[in-house]
């Protein structure tokens, strides 16, 4: 069975990669936000010019990037949370929500010190992860049936 | 006309196999299940870790194994259901109930023994088979056009 | 909070009551199926005219009884889904894969033997109960928002 | 105009009832989480039992938890969301992406400091508040159409 | 249970009344078309302006009925579709198509020797009724729960 | 730009060959009920087992059409639906009906003498057609762009 | 039969006030966006702090103002949108594609002279009125069912 | 990531060859209404016949318009929406209205001297570009990911 997968939240380890590297040869169409970090912060004002405050500056570039995030949330099957070590992540949550309300299906990626914090979000999730590994078991089941 | 088919229900029998068989040379695109018994139980443990209780064991199973079937019978243009012999079978009856109410076409295959029982999914299905050779030729009859 | 609780599944108990009783004074529409088990068997035939083939009688009361039951689940905010003792119990799998496609929140009452084969109904629930006092204590929290 | 306003986020400090106090004889409809922080996180277990892994103990309560927020958020007109000082907060987050993706109209209530690690979130915002004060304000102009 | 229904279809016998009428007590609130055909007809032309080509005379009017009845009919629970005696009547098969891919569920008024013509419109229905008066018990049936 | 067809009704005259042979060469993917009128109407009992009553018998042939049409409706973009000279056609009237409440842009195709009894559904389309060749070239402005 | 309205479009002539008072007694319940321009105008700014930049300026108001249109729309039966004299009013002609594709009923209220230039936005609404006089008449029609 | 883009708004200058020739090599599908002008106003009369009215002639016109617009449209993943120098486009801003409530992404394109008449508009889109050349340059960046 093909599947789209799109893998959200943090952009600063190779998560992604090793997901991708381990499901190779899998009918997979892998989905994601732009990663390259300066790119994504800027790409507002890259394109549609300098603004003085650094909330509109902020707000330029995440309106334009959502432009990626929801069309490829939306058109997945499957949606990747990964929640890393730094940072607040509240968009990783985001996508988290706007996956869920969507029904697409979410695999939550974490470490176990953020269990309780996450809660309810692993509440709706299909599976709850450890490692970039154990995500890419799951959808190899999915996909092909098998262990 | 193209057609993309679920086939729900009981795992212990070859009447998928069947259908497929009698369904040779037809553009259609089978879904379904994970039929490996244990894997479909184990699923769960064998990939984020065991579990102590059983609830929780089959919980993990379950919800990856859904991963899976909620994206096949959203993708299917019709759902076929088979409900055989042995066990509960709640779990084919639930998928009939999430197929209907996303407005898919089902197919149910029962014996005549389980009519009363079953009422209520025939009602709300389009067609009630006595084996995998009638589900086959409704299948080609809806593809094809012709008896 | 007001709510709408659709109260799905077994016709031979007393559970129903037992809730209701148990929230009396919350904010709550109860919706159900129609519990007189000659009644919902025969409908159809008594106001459509009679049938010789059992399975055409069954039809003409089902379909009505669904006219109640779809317009129901529907309407409420909550499903709880009772497997019973006695039965096959399809139509409440049935109703509970129905309530989840729509995106309602589900409560399963079924007793621990039951566990195994109703585990993916039991993951696409919000809670598993035991006991109808279970249940009411859960719709109280809900509505009111204290333990 | 009567509106139905979901206040969700933060259950530490009294913004909900500075907001509800603000906007008295404006005809709103409150909706919220379970703030009382120990029933929301023992929900699940004191209702259907004790589990011996916190990790199921917080699901058990999660999933309770969801039963009220999710059908509280679906019925609401406008959902606002504090992030407050403590915490990570993932959850405001998720009910912030889940809101926008059912198209709810979103009041992000933050400092500041917060501006770059929420510019995704406040790009999908209609408006970001820095204090209560400055959300019903909001709300009065929404409902009364006035400053 | 309280109930909304559409009465499509015909309006040149008092079906209407008699289903009304038998149904007296029961918490239904009835919506239907404008039954002045007259008004019906020229009600577009009379308040918008005449026509001098019948085609966009009838065109005024039908558009400005159909604000009255996709309206009702997205408001109904439950859509009766009468079929009678004279008239080709395709706006009573519009009505139960468009409420048929809504969801609504449909009880087909017609007489037995249009059954074969009416073939796919009686399959999308939950019932067939000859009388109004079996229409009336049916939709007691489902408000009050007992035949 | 692509575009997938479905041409709904009368099966008793060659309007659909016309109209496909009209547009060769465009980028169009023709759907359409089955037009072997026998076929049409027992292909559920010749599949599924006879029945001694012709209401039934229409039941079982009707519902398993609708498997063909109810998805190659949901499939296409453009619904074209022809009213002919013979019968009384409510089964085009009531595709007609379910397009228009999934919304799907409709084609009718009829002659001037039936359009005061088509006036609801003329009312519900794009486009109102009197010969085969006017559809095909509607289409293929569509499609091309062109006049 | 009750209706909401929606009144969408210029805010510098009286013709709501003309239709409501039109429609006296009748059960009508009137949305509209707010009419006072300085208000609207400024009402992002106002409440939540000043902009240096007019761009953004505007925009605090118009993501506040749409919190209100939005949700009225949403909740309304019909839309009426108004094209006056003086201005754009890009933002009528929003409104009326907003509202268009959440299948809500357009009746448009413009002179003849704007008649090309409005004809994509006619073709799209049940009706197109000349004068407030004509709305409230068309209104009473679908609430009363009489000319 | 493959794109889906629709090309709405004016028709007068070469703004949509000079974005797609700046996109060239990425994988973007675009769609389009007609811009031959004159094709555009009479194709309705042209395929169906003439009108005495020129009201009924645009008429004829817009709805068969309204095929390809909607169809292209609801198939986008991104609406680009062009406010030009001349002329009304009134049509504009109701495909930019239309596309809102369909939750696609919008990017208007515009100059700064209608900023304050299509605030609103803006506030719906995800940027807000000056030049051809600047949408390109988004349409690239969610493409391919990179400035």
């Amino acid at each position: 069975m093909q599947l789209s997968v799109y893998l959200a939240g943090e952009i600063h380890t190779d998560w992604r990669e090793n997901i991708i590297a381990a499901c190779e040869g899998l009918a997979i169409e892998w989905y994601g936000p732009v990663t390259d970090h300066a790119a994504s912060d800027d790409c507002g004002v890259e394109i549609f010019g300098a603004e003085d405050s650094k909330f509109w500056h902020d707000r330029k570039g995440a309106s334009l990037n959502a432009v990626r995030t929801r069309t490829a949330i939306a058109r997945s099957d499957v949606v990747v949370v990964c929640f890393g070590e730094k940072y607040k992540q509240w968009n990783a949550a985001f996508d988290a929500g706007y996956a869920a309300a969507l029904g697409k299906p979410l695999i939550v990626l974490q470490l176990p010190e953020h269990d309780h914090a996450l809660k309810e979000i692993d509440a709706a999730a299909n599976a709850v992860a450890r490692t970039p590994s154990e995500v890419a078991r799951a959808l190899k089941y999915v996909v092909a049936g098998k262990l």
